[in-house]
């Protein structure tokens, strides 16, 4: 598959990264001679953040080029992302000629954050509205207004590269997520206008309190819930009435004045200003790909959505030693130290999705534990062979050592690139009637398949050192 | 020291069980006969959640009581905390009695989200508006706002209990946090009205998106980044003009008829309606640690007061085993699986901080780091001996086996309250020179402090079982 981006900007690189990194082959057109850097900046960092989202790998990334026309870069492309400056005339001019070069059944989006379809088709294009979020590469949203049958098709490309569309009922200037940022940004620029709070104030009134319900239930599931047991009636009967209260200023609109623009703009220098931009994107990234995986652990909100892409990632394999695949994944930046590699703890949590694996494989899965029977695991050993970096690929392959009666007894090995693994994992586990909490053996299926991966895996070269179910010293 | 809860709903028992878990005793008066009921269940989410963000112990819990006077409750009060229902006649009545009956040195801070300090005091009273967010036992920000002296020394004790005042400036209607809600609100109003969206895409729109840049950063720093390189002056340049254009409908005011309560209620019931508000409220809570978890790694917003506070709690002691204490916690919800206990990826993040403790008793600190030496972990054996329950208190005790030369050998064990550990960990480190990655002995006072330790722990009953640094079989 091939997407033209028609723009290369923070917005357009974004979406590259996002399509290159999900198997896409990805054209940019872009007249600044700086296109090309600025977009392979911007996919340094998705390469850094996105895959680390996920316990599966995703597909090889995809060819990225730079043409020198835009007939050429939407030649044969089924995707075409307009992501020009905020301009209704050259939205114009762009969007006919993405319609004389295009194939017929290309998807047309565009990033605008304010005009509506019926504004941008004036002309006679058949574009939609394609609103992304930056950073374009780990945040979901794509709000998709337009013809319905185009949008139906855009949303099922946008959630096979991860993404959660929104299908707008109507169109509406600025769509909706931006109304409400646009709201917040009049109420913000009054209070610095006035004195009342700085630009660092006022990002701690928000990060500190709000912004952390917002991550994950948004303004209506999370005042249902301030209205206590009695719900959502009785909030809107409680707080309705304020609403002609004088708390807002939004009535008006602020001056655009050089004075406030010197003045957001030094505040924001006394607060961020001992970060580089670079520096300030990692930090958000990190902070993103941190969140999205504490989600990804309740499956709420953006945290869903990872998953149900990872449900779509193949899995399985051989490894370099012969042995099955049991996990393949790059080490996100959450599991990383301050000096880049990647720290002791987590090792643990990518030889438990292993494990997690192989109980699949065996058949002692999700329904089997329902059933009533498990494997819990009594001990495990971990050795620390050499160092992991950050961004590197894990693919783990595991060994069924042993699986005679109660017992079953794994080698994981992690392997990053060399000739030998990163490190290795040995674990014993014991089959356990989950109603007595006892050791019990397993029967049937079960005990069939980890008898044939042991028979299988017996003619493989043996663990390099095996310590557990020995007797004590 | 005693807070004394003028009211008792959901932002009193929020602001009592905040009190409580940090070691206040907290009078509670609400002449609601649920009071009692609703402060419990409060509680017992709080007690859930928020001593799982640490990584050290809170202090031992407060006395809770019920008070049938609000002079009683108020008797001896440090802090005096007023959570009425929104109306001035109401809460001038209140701090009356408040200020009749407090100790003159008691701060006496108001919950109210609307009213200004001098509203507030109209009659006499010496009050500050100490504003929260639900869930108040798990966000940090308040918002102070009135005398400088006052809300300087209200500041100090908020931060003791581990949240972030903010302090205003200057007084203003709704204070700054529900200026920004107030106007998302209006928005939202509009939009479900008009039929633009329904309540459920809204929160998507929000939770999809910029929500997820809010939980860390705030509006103006996202901003700065969104600018790019050429940071906070580009984007106000790109933006500053949408301003004027037609992106919202603010400058009314939706009336707030039945069909308006109608339309919001029923579309909250179809988006959040099978779950109850309790399973909501532990949803949200799950997240919110999951989240502050992850802001904790890189020590941005809410993570760092969470750090903050954390340095403040102590530590040390002697275990059960005469051992020295190296890491007491409570099991936070993002380390249980679905079936309620402790899962076995965390177990390693548990003997790894108390690996980290021990190194800082030796010496082997951060400045040690910085200085090119280090320890590295070679090996790690834990052995799953009992489960874990949500909410058990692990504490970790470290025997110091044997370290000649370059070699340090430790053993942990988890105590959850039983006769014998829950797990044990055993761990094998090497000194290395961080410039060359050589293993070396180490010198000076850290070998002293570990040959010391090894002397110490010599006497007392040794581990169960130690297999690493055998013959490999």
């Amino acid at each position: 598959m091939k997407a033209a981006m028609i723009g290369g900007g923070v917005i357009g690189g974004g979406w590259a990264a996002r399509f290159l990194l999900n198997g896409w082959d990805v054209a940019v057109f872009d007249p600044d001679p700086e296109a090309e850097r600025k977009v392979g900046e911007v996919l340094a960092n998705a390469r850094r953040a996105l895959p680390g989202l996920y316990e599966r790998a995703l597909p090889p990334e995809g060819r990225l080029g730079f043409c020198d026309t835009l007939e050429e870069a939407v030649e044969g492309a089924d995707w075409v992302q307009e992501s020009v400056p905020e301009r209704l005339d050259l939205k114009h001019r762009v969007l006919a000629q993405v319609m004389a070069a295009a194939p017929e059944d290309a998807v047309i989006g565009s990033s605008t954050s304010g005009f509506k379809p019926s504004e941008l088709n004036a002309q006679g294009a058949r574009a939609v509205v394609a609103h992304p979020f930056n950073p374009v590469y780990l945040l979901p949203l794509v709000e998709l207004v337009g013809d319905a049958d185009l949008t139906g098709r855009a949303a099922e490309t946008l959630r096979g590269i991860g993404m959660f569309p929104l299908i707008l009922r109507r169109e509406i200037d600025a769509h909706i997520a931006d109304r409400f940022l646009e709201a917040v940004w009049r109420e913000a620029l009054w209070l610095v206008k006035d004195g009342i709070a700085t630009t660092g104030e006022i990002d701690e009134a928000i990060r500190m309190g709000f912004g952390l319900r917002w991550a994950q239930m948004g303004l209506f599931e999370t005042y249902r819930i301030a209205g206590g047991e009695a719900g959502m009636r009785h909030f809107l009967a409680q707080f309705g009435p304020c609403l002609t209260w004088p708390w807002t200023k939004l009535m008006d609109v602020p001056e655009f004045t050089d004075e406030l623009v010197d003045l957001i703009a030094g505040q924001s220098d006394a607060q961020s200003g001992h970060r580089t931009i670079r520096e300030l994107e990692r930090l958000r990234d990190d902070n993103l790909v941190g969140i999205l995986r504490a989600l990804r652990r309740t499956g709420s909100g953006a945290g869903g959505v990872v998953l149900a892409h990872e449900r779509t990632l193949p899995q399985g394999g051989t490894g370099p030693d012969g042995l099955p695949v049991t996990l393949e994944m790059q080490v996100p930046t959450s599991f990383v130290d301050y000096n880049g590699h990647m720290n002791e703890a987590p090792y643990l949590e990518v030889g438990v999705r292993a494990s997690d694996r192989l109980m699949e494989m065996i058949g002692a899965d999700a329904d089997y534990i329902a059933g009533g029977l498990s494997y819990f695991t009594a001990e495990t050993d971990i050795r620390f062979l050499s160092e992991i970096d950050i961004g590197a690929r894990i693919t783990v392959t595991t060994q069924v050592v042993g699986g005679d009666g109660r017992k079953l007894h794994l080698f994981h090995r992690f392997w990053t690139g060399g000739e030998s693994p990163a490190a290795t994992m040995e674990t014993l586990l014991l089959h356990v009637d989950l109603g007595t909490r006892r050791v019990v053996a397993p029967g049937g299926a079960v005990a069939e398949r980890v008898a044939a991966l042991v028979a299988a895996h017996a003619g493989l070269p043996a663990p390099e050192r095996l310590i557990l179910g020995r007797p004590a010293s």
